[in-house]
């Protein structure tokens, strides 16, 4: 089971040498190149939709053209007599996959928001009153979205040591990791009308993992009172292959009822995925949450960001924000594996880590039965 | 004196019924149509930089473009002899002048972080301690910017009432707007260097006035701990016309020192833009501040938003905040001059505003010498 078998067909954007981008589909270790596809006929469609540097000429085109493109890629991969060519994954460079648009990041883990309410302010409630009643967001740097296996320089910037009035300028000294689910728009939505919590997944063309690299010294000093800013904007990773929406649609479950319930227009049968996920550095597990905990769900999240009657577009990414589970090892970030660095985290060669330290190389998992997701790959680089 | 003579020259895009956009410049109460200059030869560029539906192929193609366009254009224009066709502005619709990448709005008025501070935190200091040492900043959502004279939905989303536990939703009732400065990106920056403080400037194509509309119920009860979200995000209205930075540098004026001095990286002669500017409510002006009582300039600000490696793009903007001075009509939202709603402002007509009301029409106007900054309109339409 290599999680990329014909129920799968992540799209992705690739490049051999010499030649133009453009729109390819995973099969198992190679790519099916639909460009070629559709202009040699046996993918029946406008082969302009793949000869191109984005998804977002496919995604545009709507969930119709989704669902004939798959089927019939299904058709051309899954029957027993089934031979399509495929061009081997190692001939191919993988490019960014979506031209993005809006980048939201959304903070729908209730692990992970009670373990940071905890961290920084131990004497208080760690939840903000706001919290159970609305998928707490912002916005994020769309500009500085890479693809996976893109090299992470560390930042530079301010922070403020312990005791001291005035800051210090330097390289982040607590730069972390951020395991996320994140959900790629298609459909786009009305200026001044709001998407209905249950037709929001029409909008959603698929799914991809997310680092959202986090430099925690930075955010500390200059979130007040705006948010986080520089401490996140220097660089967003995420995977080569965008999932289909309908091809984990499976992996639904039912989650717990939300207390208190929520407000009309965010209510909805509670559901989650059941995605296994992982975090590895250096070659060592560190951690394995499960989707299935995030307390918001992605159609909460997207009927939340447009109630206001924000528009959406083709290309926007909103994320789940970093995924936690209740046990230590389904803990989705270093800042809360390591509890803010008191208790480092052991890797396989003996070494421990508080935060990321220069030459780590951080790869994010994931997998819901016969599907795995695209991983997420960065080494970060020393500070320039 | 009309402020778009030729000294000035704004750029901007224009369609005319039955045609594609186009690229234009503001001459009087005309366009020159940079596209036909192009094709027919006055103007000496390939037209394809002007057959646009936005700015960015002309910003894209760097300084010494920028330059020579606007230096030819002056000469098409500011002769004894020059009798340029222009297209009337009635004959023209608007368009969204740049195709926008990234929005960062900052927070660099002094006056307007101070009032906010002694409004929603009385017994407190009402400057947070990182707000002398950096220009404070967030991303804003990019797909819900709008030109000039788009009509505004007043936002509908959840608020908490004083003395309650759990949130209401609907409308907006303290609906407001921000006075703010944009700057427009030409030049982009590489991924993972930082930009100088003194070269800064290079990459900025032009200014624009921009009504960063905030629905303020909205605003105070999400924003723990992540910052405004929807608060903003539904929309944010920009000027038709981009004005060259060339054209306002000569408004530069000294501005006192900052104390404490800033990191190395933000150091450089205090200065500001002495542009005066205004707020207009259904006909009366209700303030007038000067973009002069900026602490952070455009040049620190875009050096903060790089110094941790954040790349920057063609189409990117970013912004003041809001711009207010020391005195009390020279206040950049109704938020500061209703001091939240207990002191509302007089209009000519004998009503008065706490905040707006639907049908209520603002414009922001602004003007330095003989340059008039394009002026942003909108009026608030009825929640849906």
């Amino acid at each position: 089971m290599t999680g990329f078998g014909p129920e799968h067909l992540p799209y992705g954007v690739f490049r051999r040498a010499g030649e133009e981008p453009r729109v390819g589909a995973r099969l198992g270790d190679g790519i099916l190149d639909l460009a070629a596809l559709a202009a040699d006929g046996p993918l029946e469609e406008d082969p302009l939709l793949f000869f191109q540097p984005s998804l977002n000429a496919f995604m545009g085109a709507g969930r119709e053209t989704w669902r004939r493109v798959r089927e019939a890629l299904r058709a051309l991969t899954a029957g027993p007599d089934a031979e399509p060519a495929t061009i081997p994954l190692d001939e191919a460079q993988l490019l960014l996959p979506i031209a993005v648009g809006d980048y939201v990041d959304f903070y729908s883990s209730l692990d992970h928001a009670i373990n940071v309410g905890r961290i920084f302010r131990p004497d208080a409630e760690p939840l903000a009153p706001n919290w159970r009643h609305m998928p707490i967001g912002y916005h994020g740097r769309s500009g500085t979205i890479v693809v996976s296996g893109t090299p992470i320089r560390r930042p530079r910037g301010q922070r403020r040591e312990p005791g001291d009035d005035a800051p210090v300028y330097g390289p982040s000294v607590r730069l972390d990791i951020e395991l996320e689910l994140g959900f790629v728009v298609g459909t786009p939505s009305a200026h001044g009308e709001a998407v209905a919590v249950d037709r929001a997944l029409d909008h959603v063309f698929g799914v991809l993992l997310v680092n959202d690299w986090s430099a925690r010294d930075l955010q500390a000093w200059e979130s007040r009172p705006l948010g986080p800013f520089l401490a996140k904007s220097f660089a967003t990773s995420v995977a080569a292959w965008v999932t289909p929406l309908d091809a984990i649609l499976d992996c639904r479950v039912r989650a717990p009822a939300q207390e208190p319930a929520p407000l009309e227009y965010l209510r909805e049968e509670p559901w989650a995925f059941d995605l296994d996920l992982e975090v590895e550095i250096d070659g060592s597990t560190v951690s394995h949450p499960n989707a299935r905990h995030l307390y918001w769900s992605a159609a909460q999240q997207l009927a939340h960001m447009t109630v206001n009657g924000a528009s959406l577009h083709t290309g926007d990414l909103f994320a789940s924000g970093t995924i936690s589970g209740p046990a230590r090892e389904e803990r989705g970030s270093l800042l809360e594996l390591s509890w803010n660095g008191a208790e480092p985290v052991a890797l396989g060669d003996g070494s421990t880590r508080a935060f990321l330290e220069d030459g780590d190389e951080v790869v994010l998992r994931g997998r819901g039965g016969d599907v795995a997701l695209g991983e997420v790959r960065g080494r970060i680089e020393a500070a320039r």
